[in-house]
């Protein structure tokens, strides 16, 4: 993939998460991985989402060397690389502060499946990180931020549930290509905001089960997928 | 009726549940149904809102078989079928997964009549389906959550009460056209919306008398309505 | 006042209240008082805000005999008449079903002041009305609805108070002039929205003290304000 | 600094707040303050956002005399002035009454440090001040206010919390100029509604420890700071 087309694409995935109102300011930052070059293009830190232009995308190696670029890297960039050197198949990354995905971040709370629009996105709860200890927040945070997510998914396909809370902090979310972390993280808000009216309305309220989990999630996504025009 | 000009008003319904901000990316959809021919005509599966042309809508009769059109219908068209089939006079179903009539249904909660803006449109509570068993989920999934619809309306006239809260799932309305359908989806979603805020403030929250629940009703409603222009 | 004069005013809060979020279709009505020649102006029943005209406003004596409109008018026409009867210098009523207004209204409590943005607008708490019998529901029940308004506001001055929650229906709100009173309507749904909030963070909650209250409410009103440009 | 530029600055924040939907009508006042002549520019007191005009700012010396200007001041004037008089470097306050903010002042509670959002902004929670006693309330009202927030910041440096919940009333935000003093106000609004959507869902919600905390706020704060581009 050429760098030009990756910064667009992840200037376009920034630009996606401001109209969908997920971020204020210079909160949240996406990214986008080309596996052929071994390349990340990244939100530069603290710019002005309006003020962004295709070529102010930093472009690293996957160790966070800067290849191409003027600007200095979003701050979250070591959690975004941990998480594209360790999920294959993850092309896109999304951090953003969104209102209710972080309000479970900061309850300290999953996201139970409470019914079929978190169950067509999500195979199973939205998972939470353990929290950091004082030695990972002390030295290397946000490489430690990326270990903690990719700990919390040992035994989960990345791609079954595209997206985390970090404990305290709020979500990351990922897909096949920055365009679809984006919509994941948009989606991710959502699922969160309707589970936190379903909890003001029944605070007893149950996870669905396993039969009707299944039918959501495959009917979207994997081999036998019915959803859309194929 | 023509069926140009019944894929025209689904196109609309489809529409404006967009613009009511109903629906999120491809979530959601709007069908119509015209008697005289014995067609419906739904909206297609997983293509963007913004693009959708009159001429996309899928035509299909009441068995499902797809009349005219190029498109894979919306994966929900069997239980819109099915509600057609069995709700005389309705003309129009629209299904979304607008949040809080949602939270409801994953609440597994009718909503209860809470006041006059409620007894205005549903003459009632929001009635809740069962939820289906394993083996209606395992087989003919849609089909079968149009029948626990059906099978919840035992003994309901169904444009007294023009939605229903599919457990675990959310919410589908109905009514005597496409775009009455789109406007009880609305509706429902602003009782719903109420609702939560009215348990919030109050859990012991009430649901009004008959009386006052006729007197809104029938005023809007039925041979004695007094509102509107005649 | 000219007749003219007086449906563009009641046209204008009519859609300021649209413009505010405050209806849905159409919902709520405002209407205006004319003291000199004892005409009131009332939106028409069922129309949709975005074609009303000026001269679509009904005009009415005060005993509700159209004097003047083609249309047949606001559904609620009796309670407005029944408020302008009663209370001296009330201009303006607007109706809505905002949604937390009435979410108070159908929980059925008085909004307590919780705070000063309360006590800039409303001497008191937000004024619940009294269930209507079954007897005043069945007959002129929109007559009915105006006399438990004036009922609940024996002994204290409207204006002191510019707005009422009608149990388990919704707010009714007026002022000075149509104007004022659907700024009062706005400014009663931002209250009730703000003390919903305040409620569930505390459910324990307690109204201000009348010092802190009396300061509020008198630097904006009354022979002594000080707030504005005098 | 030139007055006209201290004027447009302050225009401008007061206009921020009205485009982030923080004020409602003539709610909410920002003022700025130029030490090297020791005046303060300020809103006047309930003129519509939409007409204000540079030269209308109000212009005061720290004691509150009018140098320059023909309106009458904004009403809280005072409680901005006790503030520049005691947080050196701060010059800009601006006042709101955002909802979810006001609603943690009417609930008489702190905003705890839920998560990370809180700590890249404030360091420890959103203090709230102690109630005024009705002979603070009888005289000198927005003075005493504002010597109440100073009281409250006793040993602690108000650059590291810079907003306040006055009890009762609602928020007020500084920073090193008006343009940062509005962002303060915004991002507080959204700490505030992060903080009560946390605890929705979580009412026994703790506050973040302090490793997480510092890491978060010297982060973007301070001379080790590295957000940004430096």
């Amino acid at each position: 993939m050429l760098i030009e087309l990756l910064r667009q694409q992840v200037l376009e995935a920034n630009l996606e998460i401001v109209r969908r109102c997920l971020v204020l300011y210079t909160f949240g930052n996406a990214s986008g991985f080309s596996p052929e070059e071994g390349l990340v293009a990244i939100k530069p830190s603290g710019v002005p989402f309006e003020k962004l232009r295709p070529e102010d995308m930093v472009v690293t190696d996957l160790a966070g060397k800067i290849v191409d670029g003027t600007l200095r890297p979003s701050s979250d960039l070591a959690t975004h690389l941990e998480i594209y050197r360790h999920f294959p198949g993850v092309l896109g990354v999304v951090h953003t502060h969104s209102g209710h995905a972080t309000a479970f971040a900061q309850a300290r709370m999953e996201i139970p499946c409470f019914g079929t629009t978190h169950a067509d996105y999500f195979y199973g709860s939205v998972p939470l990180t353990a929290p950091l200890t004082e030695a990972e927040i002390a030295s290397e945070y946000e490489l430690n931020t990326g270990k903690a997510i990719v700990r919390r998914f040992e035994g989960i396909d990345p791609l079954t549930r595209p997206g985390v809370l970090v404990s305290s902090h709020g979500p990351f979310a990922w897909g096949a290509s920055p365009a679809k972390a984006a919509m994941n993280a948009v989606l991710l808000e959502e699922i969160a905001r309707i589970a936190s009216i379903t909890l003001s309305i029944n605070p007893q309220a149950q996870a669905i089960g396993k039969a009707l989990h299944d039918e959501h999630f495959l009917r979207k996504h994997g081999p036998g997928a019915s959803y859309g025009q194929g």
